[in-house]
Formats: C-alpha cells, structure tokens, sequence
C-alpha cells in the first residue's frame, strides 16, 4: 500500500494500483452503474493520444523536459496498445464534468511514466499527475476532446456495419430484381413494384444514413485543446494550441483543427446532439425496415407473407415449430434505447450552465452505447437475417395475377372516377377488374389484358403516350364507346 | 381608449377592453404561437371558480368588503357561464409563470365588476385588479391551482370519450364472441381464440386506461391556495386556507384539499407528470390499438385481412378504389403528438427552480392539447370507423380450418418436440397436421380430429385431464403405438 | 461436452454448462450489450418463484409428479439464494419476447433438479425444460410475471433509499429550522422564509414520490399468469390460474393476483409505463432538488452561497482549491438517464402489436436500470451531500437585513402601487425600504420597522387584521397621512 | 349548394366553397385540434408551387392541353399570393398520409380554375382535381415535396431571426469586451474572462446553430416529384420526372432535384428527422442560453448579479417591484417544446409501414410550430431582452478583485498542490490570496500582485516563459525561498 495526498486529506492506496487519490476519491463517490471507464477502450485510448499530443507540445514550448515528456509519451503508448485499461475503475457516470476520468487517466499515465523510468508508483515528485501529465491542460478541454475522437472512433465501427449492412440488403435487391409484387401504402394494396426495388429501397437508405453519419462526424473535428478551464487558455504557454492539436491530428489520425472561439466550444456540447441526431435518425429507420422485414414474413398461413426469415431459433417456450422474427426484433429495442439515450443526451446538453457543461460523462456514455449497439444489431441483421431471406414466389405471383390495384394505370386513358367504379364492382364482386370493366362498359377485356402488364407498370410512362398509339386508341375507343 | 399604469409607466389601452395594462404588456412580450388563452375556456372557468372562492374568502375574513365581493362574484359568474372568454388574450405560452394570465384574470373580472357595479373600465380606486381580484393571493397559488381545476375538467371530457369508444369495443366484443381465428405472438400465427376476444381485450385495455386516470386525477385535487407567493401565506389572512379552499370545492365541483406542504406544493409541479404519463400511457396503448386495426385490416388481397373498416374517404389522390385507415391513421399522429408532449412537460417539470416552477403555462397548454386531442380521436375513433368494422368471416374460418399451430394443444398429450416435428412437417409440405401426424405414426388422423376443436381451444383445460378420459385415452394410445 | 437438439438441429454444448441448446442460439443471435441478464438477479430470482409456484400448482393439479416437482422446486431454491445466476448469459437486450430468458431458466432448472435426483445434465426424457420446467406455462405468462415481481423487488429497493434520503432531508429542515433566508421566485428575490422550510419542501417531495411509487407498485401485482400463449390458456390445465397464483404470492411475498382479462393483460404491457412514468417524475423532481443544491452552493465568492456542500474530491485538474458539486452533478445524470429509459419503454410498449409485446425484454432492462441507478444516485446524494450540509448563516443574515422584497408584506396595507413605488425607489437608490417610504411620505420608518419582523412573514396572516389593531393603525395613519 | 360525388356516395357542397366533396369528408373524419391547415401558409403557397409545375410539365409531355395548364397556373399564382388560404379547413393533424390536404388543393386549384375560365365551381368535366389538376401525381409525391418547399421556407423565416439575435449578442460582446468577472464552471467560481468574451460565445454558439441548419436544409432538396404512388413513376409520363423537377426548383426558388431511389424517397421521412434534430439542438442551446442569462440577473440583491435584465413587465401579482425574467422563460418553453415535437416527430417517423409513412402530417405541423415559434422567440428574446442587458460592472469589479480563483495562473509557476493550499487557506479564512501565500511562505505578496493581472489571465500564456523573466524569477526565487 502507499499514501497519497490531496488537499483533503491522506489516502491509502494499493500499492499495485496505477490509478491514484483522485480516482479512489472518484470511486467512493459514484457507486452508480458498477460499469467502470475500462468498458469504454475508445474512450481510454483517446484520452491516450491527448495526452501524448498534449506531452510533445509541452515538450517543444519549453513546459516539459524530454524524460518527462518521453515517459509519459511510452504510457500513452501502452494505452493506445490496450494495456492498463482495467486501471480505469471510476463510474461511466459520474459527477464532476469528467475530472474524474481525466485524472484516473493523468494517474494511471504518471504511474506508468514513472514505471518506465525504474521509479516507484507514486514517485509525483518526478512525474505528477497535474504538473506533468495534466500540464497545459484542464478537464475542459481534454475530457470533451477526448470524448470527440472516441465518438469519432465509434463511428467508424458503425459505418463499417452499415455499409455490410446495406451491402446484403443490395444483394437481396438484385437477388429478387424480377419477382413482381403488389407494393403497399397505408397498409393498403397499392401498385406493382419488384420485390427488388424493396430491397434496393432498404439499401438506399442506408446508404443515405451513413452519408449523414459521414457529414456529422466531421464536425467532430473541432476541438478546444488549449482552451483549458473555461476557454481563455489560462495557463497554457502562447503557441500551444497551434502546437498541440496537429500533433494529436497526427497520431490519433483524426482530422482535428482548433475551434474557432475557445469559449463557446468548452461550454457548448451540441455536436454530440449532432451525433446523437444523426443516430436517432439511423436507429429510427432501421427501426422501420425491421418492422417491414417482421410484416412481410408474418406468417406463415394467416400473415402477410411476402417473404420468409431465416430460422435462427424456437420461437416458443409452448407453441411447437414457431418461428419468430427475433433478430429484427432485437433490432427494433436497439432502436428504442438509441431514441431514449437521445432524450437523455438532450437533456444533459441543455443543462449545460455558464462556462462548462458538468454532463458530459453522460453523454460520452449514452454516445458509445448508441454507437456499438447499433453496430452490433446491423451486424446480426445482416449476418443472421438478411442473406438468408427468401421470397415467397408462388403467393406473390397469385397476388400480383388478381389485383385490383391494377386499375390504377388506367387513369391517364379513362379517368379517375371511372377507375374507381372497375375498382370498387371488383372488390365487391371478388371478380376480374377486365371482367368487371368489359361488363360496366368501360373497356373491353382484351384490351385490358394487352394493357395491364405488370412488369410495365413499375416504371413511369406505362400507359402514357409513349405506349403506342395503337392499344391506345383501341382502349380508348372501348372506354368511349362503353359510356 | 383610457390610460392604465404600472410601475414600468403608462399604457393605452382600449376603452372597450376589459383587459389592462399587464395583458397589454405581456401581448407584446410573448407572440409565440398566435392562439390565445382564450382557446382553453376550461382554465378560464378555472380561474373564476378561484377568483370568485377567493373573494367569498376574502369577504368571509374582511378582507373585502361585501360591495367588490359580490361584484368580483358576479363577473365570474360570467366568466363561468362562458362570456368574456375573447378577453383572454395572452399568448398560450408565456414567461412569469403564469402571472399574466392571472393578471390578465384580475383585469378583466375587475372591469366587469366595476360595469356590475355601473362604474367606468379602469376605476381601479374601487375594484383594483391587484388589491381586490388578487386579494390574498399570488400567482404562484392561484395559476397552478387553476391549471389543475382545468386539467380536470378537461379529465372528465377524456374519461366520457373513453367510456363511449370500449362500449363500441364491448358490443364488438359481443357480435364477433363466436368468430374462430388465428392469434397472433410476434407477427407470427400462434394459437386459435375468437374475434370477439380480441376486441374485448381492446376494450379491457380502455377500462384500465380509465381507471388510471381516474385514479390520477385525484392528486389534482391537492391545492396551494393560501400559500401565495412561495408557500408561506405571507399576505394571506390566518385561517384562509381553510376557508378558501372549501369555497373551491364547493363552487367547482372538484374536491379540492389543502396540500400538506404549501411551500413544497408552490415549487413542485409533479402532478402535471403524474397526469401527462397516464396520458402518454393512454396515448400509447390507443397508438397499438390503432396499429392493430391498421394491420388487422390491411389488404384487401395482399394484406391480413382478418376484418373491413369502413370506407371514410378515398383514400388516394391516384389509386382509384383505394380506402385507407385514414381513421386510426389520425388517431396515431394524436398519439405521438401526447407522447411528444409528455416530453416537453417532463423538461418543463425538471426546470423549476427554488420556490417555483415558471413554465406552468407550457404545461397547461401541453396538457390542454392531450387531454382535449385525445378526447377527439377517441370521439372519431368510435364513431367513424370501431362501429363500422365487420369482419371478414369466411377469410378466418379458412385459416383456422387449416392452421398448423393448433399442435399447441397436443403438447400435454405428446410433448414439445413430438408436437414441434408435426409441425415442422406440416409446414414443410402444406399438408394439414392429422394427415401428417399419422405418417409420422405420432397420432391417428382421427384421434387428432376429434381433440382439436378450435372451440374448445381458446380456453384453458383444453386437453387436460378434465377433457374426458375416453378421448384422452384414446389419442394417448394413438400416440404411444405410433412410436 | 453434451449434444443437445432443437428443432433446428444438433449443438454442442459444454458438458458444465447448466444451459441447453435454446440459450446457446440466443447467445449467438443477440451479441449486443456485452451484459448477461446475470446482471439482474431480481429477475433472476423472480424467475424461480414462478417456477416454483408453477410446479407446485403442476403437482397439485396431476400435471406433474412429486419428484419432478420437487426437484424442480430445489432447483429454484438454489437461484432464490443466489446460485448459478451466472449460468444466465443471454444478453440483456434480446428478440423473442422473453422466450431466451425463459428458456434459459427452464434449461438451468432442469439440469439443476437433474443434478439434485443424481442424474447426468440433459437428461431431458426424466426432466424436460419445455415438458416440466414449463409446463402449463407460456414464455408469454411466465416472462411478464417475473419482469413484474423484479420491478417490485427494484421498487422496494428505491424506496428504502428515497426514505433514507427524506430522513436527511428532514434532519437538514430541522437543523435549519430558525434560519432565515430570502425566498426565490423565477431566481429573482421573493419573500422572506427558512432554510428550514426549504430543506422541508425537499423532503415533503419525496414523501410525496414515495407515496406514488408505493401507489404505482400494486399495479404490478395484476399478473397473467395461466394464461399461457395468448391469454386463452391453451394447454393449461382447468383452474390451474386459481392455483398457481396465490403460491406465487406466498413464495414471493407479492401479493399478486390474476388480470381480469388474461388476453388484454398478455398483450398490454401498460403497467411498465406506468412505473417508468412514476420513476421519471421521481427523476424530474431529484434533478430539480439537485439543481437547487448546486444553485444554492454556487460561489464560494461569486454565486448564491446560501449553503455550502461538503467537498467530497479536487474539483479541477487545473484550479487548485476548487470543489465541485460532483455529488448533486451525478444525481443529475442518472435523472437523465431515467428520462431517457422513460422513451425508450414508451416506444416498446407502443410497439407491441396484436396478442404479444415482442419488446418487453428491453422493458426490463431499462426499468432494472433505472430502478437501481436512482437507489444508487439516493443513496450518495443522502451520505456524500446532504448529510453534510451547512448554512452560510452570515450571508444569509446580512441578505434578509437588507431586502426590498419585504414590501411584499405591506400590500394588505397600502396597497400594490404604493408598496411598488417603494420597492423600485429602494432598488434604484440602494438604500434600506424603511428610509424610501418614509421619504416618499407613504410610512413612518419606525412604524415599518415594527411590521416587518423577518420572522413573522414567513407564515400567513403577517400583517392582516390579527396582527394586533395598534400597530395596524398606526402603520395605516402613517400611511395615510403619507398620502 | 352544389352536389359533389366520389365512390362513397354523393355529397352537398356549400356553392361559395372552392373545396370539394374531398375535403368535406375529411372534415368530418378529422375533428381533432381546432386548426385548419390555413394556419400554414408556407405549406398552401408550397403546394400551389407543387401544382403549378406539375401543371407546366404536364402541359409540355402533352398531358394538359394549354387552356387546362394555364387555367391551373393562375390559380396556383393566386394561392402564391395569399388568396384562398382560408379554403384550406382540413385539420392539421390528419389521417390519410396527407391526401385530403392534396386534394384540398386539387379541389380550390381545380374550382378557381374554373372561375379563371368562366365556368361555375364543380365543372369537373372541365377541370377535374384529379385528372387535370392531379395529372402524372400522386398525394405520395406531392405532399412530401410541398413539405419540404415549406419547411425551407420556415427555415429561412428562422435563419433571419437567428441572425438578428446573434448580431445584438455580437454587440453586447463588444459593449462589454473590457468588462473583466469571474468565470464558472459547474457554478463554482473558476478562472477570469471578459462580459464581452461571455456574450461572444452566445453570438458563437448560434453562428454555429445557423450553419448547422443551412447545411440540413439542402437536404430538403431532395424530392420523390414523379415517382407518384410508390415511386415507381406509375401513370407518370416517360422523361416527367426531369421537366418538372426544374420547373419548380425555377418558380420556387429552392433548388431541388430528383432523388436518385425514388422508391426509397417515397417511404423515408429521415429527412424531417434531420431538420427536427438540428431545431432540437438550436432550442437545446438556446434554452441553455436562456438559463445562463436568467442565472446571471438573478438578484437584484441575493442572487448572482453579474447583469440586469431589462424590465419588461411587473413580475408579480403580489410582490411589488419584482421583476422577473419573463422573456428567457417563454424562450425555455418554446425550446422545451420543440424537444417534444422532436419526439413526436421521430415516432411518426420510425411508424412509416412498407412503401409510404401515413404520418407526414403530423410531421408537417410539428416542424412548422418548431421552425415559427423558434422565429418568434429569438425575436422577442433579441429585441426585448438582449438589446437592453446592462452589466453590473462594480460587483463584477469587486469580486474579481477579491477571487481566489486567480491562483489558478500559478500553477506553471508553483505547481498545482502549492496552489491549493494557498486556495484553501485562504478560503477557509476570508483573507487575501497575496497575503495568504506570503505566510505560507510560498510567494511575497508584491511578486503575486505584478503576476496577478487579471487582464492577463483571460488568454494563454499568462504566467509561462513569454510573461517575462524578471517577473518570473522574482516570483519563483520567491517560491523556493519560501520553501
């Protein structure tokens, strides 16, 4: 065991630990979650690269010599490396605008240092935790600065499942690219599409969501290191923001640049509502394509039915042979928590008062749990869902065959109103729309036939002036001379 | 026009209006939305229940005097019989918790009881909006104890539309009581019950709403008269709050108590939350109602089809025939409307600070919009589309007919995984379940006929002891041969 | 290593492994959180009392026999006393509706009581997971009952913490009590109170949560337990309902009871609304309180510094001396969080669709979640704050001395203009209220010296008729000659 | 009276309505909120954009004959011009995923068409809202495209109100610049800045709002026009999408172009959900802005004090002189509402089903309340509140003078645990920092006096190696003698 000091008092320490007074204080003080920093090794290796900027720039300002800079530069290497982060023990809530990780990672760093240079734990004559690890630096600078790269980092993963993601849907979309199918509003029959433009349809918008995360996460970019406290740079040397951040740029391999007022950016968390926007966003539309993937497998007798899910599991403790769409299903709760962590992040952002926002902890914990669950749930969609859906041929083809819906390419040639009068005697009668039309005098059978081919009608220009003069006119002249 | 002032100076005001200068002052500070406080003529009659209980009070303690407390009582009495009510002409949100619309209350029932009593607007010598309406009071008792008269009122309007839309449910309840189906657990087909059941339990989820409610608007009735500005009474009479308070109850109709804690029950404004959740409760549960009708109904040739709602509109600008949902569509958007409001309340609620919550005006307008957006969608609910539905009988006689969950029941007899490789067979070769039962020498096709009654089904017991040994016997012996 | 079957084929299982072949595929379908449902051993706990009471009623009712249900019965025992709950490895947020979870106790039971009759794990034919363990039941029964009993053990758990942290409170309202302080309204100075009092409001409000949490939780009692898949109770024997609920409560000491309507309480998870809603206003309000205490104990030099927080940790990595309010600041965030968990649960439930919420799973998560983050956040608040609690009696002194808002109390007097005018000259000038009056000629300085005795308006009836006829009338002859 | 009909039957229509039999039904369907969507102007001259080119590429694909095309012209230009917005009586909130607001449209086009022509209302056979006026459409493609058109519209409306606040903040940045104070963070006193540097960081903070909501909006320009029902271009004529995406971009002025999946454009609402995210992150900062300045007048005597709100109106019913924030309060419950909606909005948009989202309505309206009541408060916040904020320069002088917070800046000097004590001595005792350090022997009291500028300590490099090396090394040589 050693003792540590700070100004309120002694404190016994393991003498094991690398971590130090202020975070055993830390640790006392918010008995939340029982989830520790160390779950977040995004956020740990941030904090690393800052520091290691942070020592190199002090380093060539003249604040810190090169044994101390190079020593606290190897323990960040060790961070970056994934070691030690089981020293970071403070709550993923806490108090205290995230001083309290800051200084478990300027304790862990100096204990490290201190290591490399054959000194023992503890040793904050050579290397203090402040004075050195922390020189130049504040909680107000660092922790939000940190907490930005990390979310930069969480964003790659989730780009990379999103465009897996979209990849399979994409291959479902060519997979299915003939197979003809009544598209639906409202719940409602509505016109011919492909099953593959559904598809497509998913991919595309996915593709648009991971153009949106791409744009957001730039704004990322725009860092306060050297604003220190409150923004004015108190007790950073002159030069050391233009020193500092294209060092981290450099090895942290984020595009960093300093933001424009200090000031505003130490107090101003909105970029992470940005984020977490965007987020919400995704996890609202994936929301939505796991209930159309839940809807068009429903099933397998009284349910829609369009396609069939891959089996991954029992349905049922007591209904033998069920199946259910558990993979979507997980997918929508992902979605659900990503909409509440919003609310949460919203909420934390606007309390932010004066010169600081005391609730950033929160949201670079909600942040990192909408980023990785939505990764993980775009990866069991796709790997255990999407490739192997299958469509139900044989019923979509029957569907497709006796549509009423048809009905509505005809407008351009008879009209709205004597459209819904075929509509409405089908439906009424479950008979044929050409017999029904054939018998109200509308059009004759054949000429209905020739005209309502399904594969034309999912494109524009079906049965406009450009579909021939011929079946045209012959339509035409049966439509007027029916009425 | 006359000359009215403040302490801010002199304003015009126009000769015939009943309101002063603070209404005047707070127009030109808030035009946010347009809609006037006029729009909520239940916090209008909220706030004469008060001004008029307050003036008896007043009156009572000889803080008034019998002249201004009769004519005070008798502008009220209009207010409450619904006149004036276009006086009210402060924005619906507004800063200064409420003191406008409370001043804006003292003005015009000050220049209604100087008309009672043949004197000119604005002899505030006689009736003064502050020294007499106001008497014994602060905004900070009197607005939040009206908002909670209004809110409910607005209750009492909610719970009668949700008591009229369960009895459609109820009577649909009873006409479909012998309609066969399939239920269905996660989109997918699970075990038989009637149609009737389903809308029973639409109308039990109604019941509980109501009682919910019910039960939370009780905690409305805890009030802070008396405790004027922060809880203290300072300005009010010994012995007012138990006078005042009774006069409430009694002139309103609403059992209305003094709170325990004037000065806790100044600064919280936890019973808006209280209110605005079982909103959001109701809201939520109405929103999946209306998805199940959406979904129940969907088709007519591609869709679930299990029932019809009927034909409101057309339902498409292009798609000829087409009927859509439009109903429960609406009462959706109403859903999510509440759900967004309960939001905006929760950040209101959270913002008091110290001894008062000044954003009572977005919660009584918040809650206004539910209560009141609510009651509507319930009204349209009912009326034009849960007694027109009917169902699509023959659709779900096929299907029960045909169902290959009704395996479930075999379970106590053979087993989970017995029962789930008949299934899985089934469904593998279309085939019904007896004929692929006794391929699979599980049971006898006949055996299995005579258990699996879908009536008996869509009740407990089904193939339980009590069913009868002879035919449990039987399919039992059937079963063991087989294997 | 063990094989075990499903009906989607063969797996390997580890031969140590209490769980079977259905939590092995969920494992591989959810990988989302990282946290195993061995992170709620309510849940865990409340599960084996459904089991429990399901195989006693199975007995009692021929089901079952003695030493299947008493072996199953031990089993259960084992999880209540808080063994093998790390044999619970489905992750927290899972599709299916609760079906892994269930199965994952049906499996740990079942190989559990196969241990305690000497037989070798997965010896099924003797005891079954689905065929014993789960007979009479549902996934669809079981699974909403033990979410319900865990959220009753959560409750129980927050209202012990809340009423310890009240119990500070008041200790705090009574070490306050003769303290006087100016009250604030919209953060502006109001009217004189105590510290007392305001230390007393807090704990009135969590007396007041107490009440509705104490209220909200018998909601939770209402289970649907016998009604197995959909509510009809298929393969439930006949009164297995009547039997198998009054075990349930008096193994679990919840006094449960069964829904009205088995088929509406299967698919409306409306209850966990209601619970979240209370917990968000339980949120709301301690967010608030934890507002007032940092707003309180702003300064030391530059802020409101009514109070001053015990200084629990070094505020600043970079501002020696500085303490934070870290305490009340982590308080704020697991509000936030509880806020957001409060949309999250809105969302599932509105999702749930036709007989069955597939969402609960994440109910149960996020009411676990917040549950305990709000007993934690209680509990430091309680021991790291306000315990340690002291008034800057000074400051406070000095401030009521001085204050215009004394004015306040004249109004019964001299009415609101004059008092106005007496107020604004007093803040233009700077100097004491007594010397402006009697300068503006509306009141002697001695006779407002009299009346204003700080003590006595901090309660009703300050300065009205019962205040003695002497000093009224020569206060009011002041006043009147002043005029 | 004149008799319109639809499939449903046939209906009276008042003889003065330009609206049809479309609109009256939905009249009757949608009693919800009182307010017609006349009270959205944008939207009516939006669609009147919509229609007007759909009637030009029309006329040009030989779809229109050139009477019909300009007819419909004329009385598009009427809608653009303010006429006939109070023929547009379909509830804002509407079920019908937008169609009976298009057919509203289609009806009032079609009849001032007629009148345009010289024929009486309800000469369909002429003009019919849906095969002339609707031609190529579909309420699918038009009513997200006139969506879009008006919350561009509402988003310059906000942009100009943006633009004017930030400009009074960047004035009173400058009024201020030499004005020195005490900054805070998490509301303790933290380190020396400027009133000017404070206020700038508001005029930064909406700087960085505005190009936030310029970049969302050109997201807007991406519309679905041609791809009708569901995308697909069904009864649009070959090359329509292409003629009449420029011709609006042209007569709008709002640069749209074609989506490139115009399935997916159809069915996904995101775009609204970025608009409505950026809104929630503009009312999140702007309310957090409403705090700080409500924090910072709070007072006049027992509150932070470091400015004055100008007085807008009297803050109390009761309490004379008070004035409250009124103006930063409706701008909280504006913001506070917009969070709501963003709620709402993101339900309605996770809802959308399969091939279109039936809840754009509701969409619409809560975006056009965020967009117009975020305007009128910046507005009323700007030139009610902003303009008129005066500092209260001798107690911020004063307390500069005495904080000790200025030993912050000796850190790069002595070290962070020499700071402190210094700090807490001097705290704990009331006395100066100069005089505390020199009887702690760490530094003569005239060496911190010369380093203590507080001008210097509002920008970096205060007290590092530039500051000077007399002055440094008196003051060190101080520090380790004292040592």
């Amino acid at each position: 065991m050693r003792q540590e000091q700070d100004f309120l008092g002694s404190k016994t320490i393991p003498s094991d630990a690398y971590w130090g007074v202020h975070t055993a204080r830390a640790v006392e003080n918010f008995p939340i979650t029982g989830q520790a920093v160390s779950c977040m090794p995004d956020l740990i290796r941030a904090f690393a690269y800052v520091k290691k900027a942070a020592a190199q720039a002090n380093l060539e300002l003249g604040v810190l010599g090169k044994t101390e800079a190079q020593a606290i530069g190897r323990a960040c290497d060790d961070l970056i490396a994934g070691q030690l982060h089981e020293q970071f023990i403070t709550d993923v809530i806490q108090g205290g605008a995230g001083t309290s990780t800051n200084m478990n990672a300027n304790e862990v760093i100096a204990n490290r240092a201190l290591e490399h240079l054959g000194l023992a734990k503890g040793r904050y004559d050579v290397i203090h935790p402040n004075d050195h690890v922390n020189a130049s630096q504040s909680t107000n600078d660092t922790y939000p600065t940190a907490v930005k790269l990390a979310t930069w980092f969480g964003i790659e993963t989730l780009l990379a499942a999103l465009a897996s993601l979209r990849g399979a849907f994409e291959a479902k979309g060519r997979e299915f690219a003939s197979i003809l199918k009544v598209g639906r509003t409202q719940l409602q029959d509505a016109v011919p599409m492909t099953l593959g433009q559904e598809f497509d349809a998913f991919a595309a918008m996915i593709a648009d969501d991971e153009a949106r995360l791409r744009d957001s996460a730039r704004l990322l970019c725009e860092i306060n290191m050297g604003g220190t406290a409150i923004g004015t740079g108190i007790n950073a040397p002159v030069g050391y923001v233009d020193v500092v951040t294209p060092r981290l740029a450099e090895l942290s391999g984020v595009p960093v640049r300093p933001a424009a007022n200090l000031i505003a950016a130490t107090a101003d968390t909105g970029v992470f509502l940005d984020i977490s926007g965007v987020l919400k966003r995704i996890a609202a539309k994936l929301s939505k394509i796991s209930n159309d993937l839940r809807l068009l497998s429903s099933g397998p007798q009284a349910g829609v039915g369009d396609i069939r899910l891959p089996a991954r599991q029992a349905g049922s403790s007591i209904m033998p042979g069920k199946v259910n769409p558990v993979i979507p299903e997980v997918v929508n709760q992902v979605c659900f928590e990503v909409i509440g962590n919003d609310v949460a992040i919203t909420m934390a952002v606007e309390a932010g008062q004066l010169q600081l926002n005391a609730f950033e902890p929160l949201m670079a914990w909600a942040l990192h749990k909408s980023l990785h669950h939505l990764a993980h749930a775009c990866q069991t969609l796709q790997v255990h869902c999407v490739e192997g859906i299958v469509a139900n041929e044989a019923l979509l083809e029957a569907r497709i065959a006796q549509s009423v819906t048809l009905v509505t390419a005809l407008n351009p040639l008879i009209g709205y109103e004597k459209s819904a009068a075929i509509a409405k005697a089908a439906l009424a009668s479950g008979r044929p729309i050409a017999d029904v039309a054939e018998e109200l005098g509308i059009m004759g059978r054949q000429e209905m036939q020739q005209l309502l081919v399904a594969e034309r009608l999912t494109q524009a220009g079906a049965l406009t002036p450009d579909v021939g003069a011929a079946a045209l006119q012959s339509a035409t002249g049966a439509c007027l001379a029916g009425n």
